[in-house]
């Protein structure tokens, strides 16, 4: 489906852009793609911010030029338009399963990544939080946030040691989340799966080989 | 209506229960409630760790058993079996900007408050973050949360300054998650509405009349 009434505003070395990519791909949608190139910091020019008073990416701009930010909210609007396949759940029971797990996935995991990268980064003293207001880094958060990590990949390795996906028995956005953040640990902190997470390890040669993870 | 097949897990004080309980109330909504006793420390029990192994608060408990945790599924559960009156919107775009906007009231009000108060309480301390793992206080993240709080009055008050209510026109979740964050702040900080803050004093005298608010 070509959706030329909408644009996704997205920037090629963002995880959180690459959760909507991904998405994208797998429901077999277009739209142009308009890159925000923020090693330029051009999320903070005025003409950005009038796309998105947030100042990050990935926005997605509506035909009428309303702004959807927030990667699940992008979702939750593609999904409304394109129900198939469903990637939010089909019944209600698994609507709720998905977003409850989807959510875990980037507040235990993906969370803890960008905080680690944020509090560490040279480049963004300053800006330990996303978004208009400036936060100077902590470096306790680093080393707690490495052990988040470490914590977050012991309980995927628990969850796929019992069942196919992260949420349910096929494909979810709790995957798509799940993935990113381990390939943003593997290159942000050297901290991917653990040799000895037969499980993880097994999902993840299965989820990487999909088409849309190139995205 | 009266939902007999599921039921609820909560706490009186858990301001996450009390997002849950105001949605209940302003749908109608009755089912069985069952208290967790926090101050106990009954969420570490077995039995409450068979029902959410998050040992959190609160869990929506189905008529087959499935548990779902994590109050934006809860309440999307809810809003598939009960739609009207809609909280999470009605088209696609509506229902795009509330989760939108519940999400910045969430991770920058409720969770700025949250983190607050983790990183001090006394009786906290190896708790920082609620769920499984423990993780030390970092005393930094006290001063910083402040400032996150004050930085989302700002930014709230910016924003009801040009419209009724946080996400479009009309009551939605995106007010119960500012509502609960600004009793919580308040009474967990002494950081209320900034005197100065008139539209959103105005917001607040309009929606904390709503009899849901006393759930």
């Amino acid at each position: 489906m070509n959706a030329t009434d909408l644009r996704l505003y997205h920037a090629a070395g963002s995880p959180n852009s690459r959760r909507v990519r991904i998405y994208l791909a797998e429901k077999g949608i277009s739209m142009p793609m308009i890159p925000v190139d923020l090693g330029a910091k051009e999320q903070f020019s005025d003409a950005y911010a009038a796309v998105n008073p947030r100042r990050v990416v990935p926005t997605l701009v509506l035909g009428d030029g309303t702004s959807i930010g927030e990667v699940p909210a992008i979702w939750r609007y593609l999904e409304e338009a394109n129900p198939s396949p469903p990637l939010l759940g089909g019944d209600p029971r698994e609507k709720a399963l998905i977003q409850m797990w989807e959510r875990r996935m980037e507040l235990e995991g993906f969370a803890a990544v960008m905080e680690t990268v944020r509090n560490r980064a040279e480049g963004l003293k300053g800006r330990a939080i996303s978004g208009p207001h400036g936060y100077e880094q902590i470096p306790a958060l680093v080393e707690r946030g490495k052990q988040r990590v470490a914590d977050f990949h012991v309980d995927l390795e628990a969850l796929l040691a019992t069942r196919k996906f992260v949420a349910s028995e096929r494909f979810s956005v709790a995957d798509i989340t799940a993935l990113v953040t381990i390939d943003f640990a593997t290159k942000a902190l050297e901290m991917g799966i653990p040799l000895e997470n037969a499980a993880t390890r097994q999902w993840y040669d299965k989820v990487s080989a999909r088409p849309s993870m190139a995205a």
